[in-house]
């Protein structure tokens, strides 16, 4: 078991121009953990309350997903409540309520400890330093943030980065970050305060990574029906990673790879409400995406 | 003489976070030819007043720019003076003086009517269909537009589109005229109204193309240094129909490859002011580009 995620598992309820759901299975770590599955076993650090649906965890079990490091809090699982606009760019949040959430300071199982590929998503960056510290001997650690924690947590979030090989983020956060509107300056500034690899998820418009002095950027997969962007960043993580851990390398045509993978997996996360899409795929319709992004894309 | 454009040739007063210039070379036509003519001789059909500059015919001759039907009227050039805000993404207009463009309707040289590759930019929808009524036989007949024209002439553009084989636009442009916001959608719906390939611009986001019901997806190539997006879509439009031009093909492959080389001539055009690098290039800097991109889109 070398991948181990920490972040959120929770139930949301999103509106967006196609439609509305409530309480689903949401939460950074849910997208990312069964995104990463289809490439890799997957150690799942996270919290949720006594009202957490059994179904939720036997879809992390069906998915090959260690469940041991899910921990029940006594009270109810976090929730968010989220909109989406017409051009579905940006979530509204409605309201965010932490419930056990709130406390959530983890204590990694034993054989958690040994994981060699680590993807902290966006929490607390001082949750995500403490988690650090308990790996006895990390390959990889990647990290995600969000706008919160840069204007909240800054000192604390730019100490996780100097322990950070590969920091994925998406475009707003760059600029905010570095306060550079370019954002292959702001991936350089980024690389000065610590990881090697930075991915910029730029939405529909795609992605982009600096590796040593190259960047390499793609488009986003083109989809004509888009449900619900929820999820898709941690999705494209997941891919990505996963995809890192199987092939155990990090050279540049493998994370060159793996990006495209990240892609194709945010591409069928956003086909559909919650993880409806991620859990009806399998490795060969994965790879079959991959193939057209490549056609649509290579000249 | 193969390749056809009329435009517009004015002089433009730019002012960008970079800097500012006054009353240089500037018009869809200037861009477009010179972009175009390190691939082909291109004819120039345009208008200018009698205080044109004599160094930009210069200009123009010096690339192999036939200058026939450049047109001197009874008056002053047209000028445009215009601005960027720091994320340089829209030009604000802060005056049009028409001057003799105002009575531009121009009758083609004989020669220039055995033209066979056309590229009609943004002017009248009108005008745009007076002079492909001009052309003997062409083999393929672009055309470019905006937001104006949308919305003041929507019957004439969409009756020139019935006899456009490829339409070259912006992402805005494609939204206001199908009331899509997926572009994608747009690009399917736009290609219902004639055209058989589209082109849809993204600036900063890149390119994509639809050709029968395939999509081809390209970024922008990355810049850290932006000096003035003027003129980069009409230095797209040139860089692709030029290679066209050249390649006298229009299969999947070539359209492909066309699309590449018009994202290098735009990059390259964003790198100084006016036409200023447009005009210190070479095929074989424009191509160790297009090897560039390559590596760095490829995976």
């Amino acid at each position: 078991m070398k991948l181990l995620v920490v972040g959120s598992v929770g139930l949301d309820t999103v509106k967006t121009p196609k439609g509305e759901v409530k309480e689903v299975l949401g939460g950074s770590a849910s997208y990312f953990s069964v995104a990463a599955s289809f490439f890799t076993p997957v150690n799942l650090v996270a919290v949720v309350g006594t009202d957490f649906p059994k179904e939720y965890v036997h879809l992390f079990l069906s998915r090959k997903i260690n469940t041991d490091g899910l921990k029940t809090g006594n009270g109810k699982t976090f929730r968010w409540k989220g909109a989406y606009a017409y051009n579905l760019n940006e979530a509204r949040t409605i309201w965010t309520r932490l419930n056990v959430f709130k406390d959530f300071n983890p204590t990694l199982p034993q054989d958690y400890r040994h994981s060699q590929y680590i993807f902290l998503a966006n929490i607390d960056p001082e949750l995500q330093r403490n988690i650090l510290k308990q790996i006895h001997s990390p390959k990889v650690t990647a990290c995600d943030t969000m706008n919160y924690w840069i204007e909240n947590k800054k000192a604390q979030l730019l100490k996780l980065l100097k322990d950070v090989n590969l920091f994925i983020l998406n475009d707003v956060e760059a600029r905010k970050l570095t306060q550079e509107p370019n954002l292959m300056k702001a991936a350089r500034a980024i690389k000065r305060l610590g990881p090697q690899i930075i991915v910029i998820k730029k939405g529909e418009h795609g992605a982009m990574m600096l590796i040593k002095s190259d960047f390499f950027s793609i488009p986003a997969y083109p989809l004509e029906e888009l449900f619900d962007p929820t999820g898709a960043g941690d999705s494209f993580a997941g891919g990505m990673i996963g995809y890192l851990t199987k092939q155990d390398k990090m050279d540049e045509a493998t994370l060159k790879h793996s990006v495209v993978y990240g892609t194709v997996l945010a591409s069928f996360c956003v086909e559909d409400f919650s993880l409806n899409r991620l859990k009806q795929l399998n490795l060969s319709s994965i790879k079959k995406r991959y193939r057209e992004f490549e056609f649509l894309t290579h000249f």
